[in-house]
């Protein structure tokens, strides 16, 4: 018997669904159905599970214009409760893929942790079934739960970006390539894959190099934001190491 | 004829360019003449090149004890000026690899920036075609752009890794492994290789969704130090693309 998931949605977190689940579920007999968000038109109301693959503000209206669908509903916000969709739906569920999507770029799922909640047993072990498809990581979750490793996804993905951007801005104002410093980005990140952020950590702060982090205060004299930016993550640090050995 | 090159230094640079020097230069006749910085016994004073890598506090110490080598004499430090080494060498001289190392872990220098200054084009022209066994990147750059630099590595490396340890310890205090987010910080990076940062900025607050910010902040009341760190860099984020579609 074919079953059907329907994913709604056409940003990226969606097409990457679809494509995954087209890909994993090859010859398994599961019909994967993309929904526009606007319309809904082609909903399948029996379908074992629909994904609501929105951003965040537009899922409660999402949920709210579904009808009578009978399978379980989830959506893949790691930052909304569950408890959204009790309102709206039976059967609400969670399907949060740990992952930045982004347009034009592959993703092998396999990897990705996927998150699910749901409200009990029967519900959880679809979500599950069709986790596993995807993912060989899949972990059953509370809201609560969730909203903190969104919350270390933001430091780890948002973060690091915003920090790798001030530190290009650096080398751009030198007249420098952004790429020049990538080996030192790879080699940075592949040591943080062996061994804890504490023991990889050095640098001024890290040895309380007072004199050190002065000069780098006064080199972004004229760059406010960076050098406030500068200041508050150096702090940071000089608090976590201050009296530790180096 | 062969020639030699001092390195003085045990520590993690020293060992990194004795053991690249040794690797590179095979056969073409160059003798690798590793230094302990406490001794400094076995110095030859005939080197073309002496290398101090030796921590930025210990440099001035060294220089003082070389006596008469005839060669180019450089330093191995971002943050340190040229001028440091002027009242103790006559031909000073940078040679600083913008990586980070660590005992145990091979680096492939090749792609390694390296930045070298010295005070005239003859002593240049040593430091160029020494670094050039090493590295295919070698650029001449003088004290207070190569301070800036290393600012830039700052954030890169010290900045980046702090965060990444910031993102675990809410991992940890979750029970789960500081791995499991590895394959979302293997894309993030990934991304940053094909895109600049403000395109691959995504979260709550380059969106300037501040109902989320303060989710967050809330998760965080009982970690006064990752609640402060997360405020001072989303208010960063949010400073800088304030206004900005998203």
């Amino acid at each position: 018997m074919v079953k059907t998931i329907n994913i709604i949605g056409t940003g990226n977190v969606g097409s990457h669904l679809v494509k995954a689940f087209e890909e994993k579920s090859l010859g398994k007999g599961l019909n994967v159905n993309r929904v526009d968000p606007h319309t809904l038109y082609g909903l399948c109301q029996e379908a074992e599970l629909t994904i609501i693959a929105v951003s965040d503000s537009a899922i409660e209206g999402i949920a709210a214009r579904l009808g009578k669908v009978q399978g379980v509903v989830a959506h893949t916000s790691g930052a909304t409760p569950l408890s959204l969709l009790l309102e709206y739906v039976d059967r609400p569920g969670v399907f949060y893929p740990m992952q930045t999507f982004t347009k034009g770029r592959d993703i092998d799922c396999s990897e990705v942790p996927l998150l699910i909640e749901a409200l009990d047993d029967k519900d959880l072990e679809i979500l599950q079934n069709y986790a596993g498809i995807l993912s060989n990581k899949v972990i059953n979750i509370n809201s609560l739960s969730r909203a903190r490793l969104h919350l270390a996804a933001t430091f780890l993905n948002n973060f690091t970006t915003h920090i790798i951007g001030a530190s290009r801005k650096i080398l751009k104002a030198e007249g420098l390539e952004s790429d020049l410093l990538n080996p030192l980005l790879t080699e940075t990140i592949a040591k943080l894959k062996e061994m804890s952020a504490s023991e990889a950590q050095t640098g001024p702060a890290r040895r309380c190099d007072l004199q050190t982090i002065e000069i780098h205060k006064q080199l972004l004299s004229d760059e406010p934001e960076l050098r406030k930016l500068y200041e508050d993550i150096s702090g940071s640090i000089l608090r976590e190491y201050r009296g530790a050995k180096h």
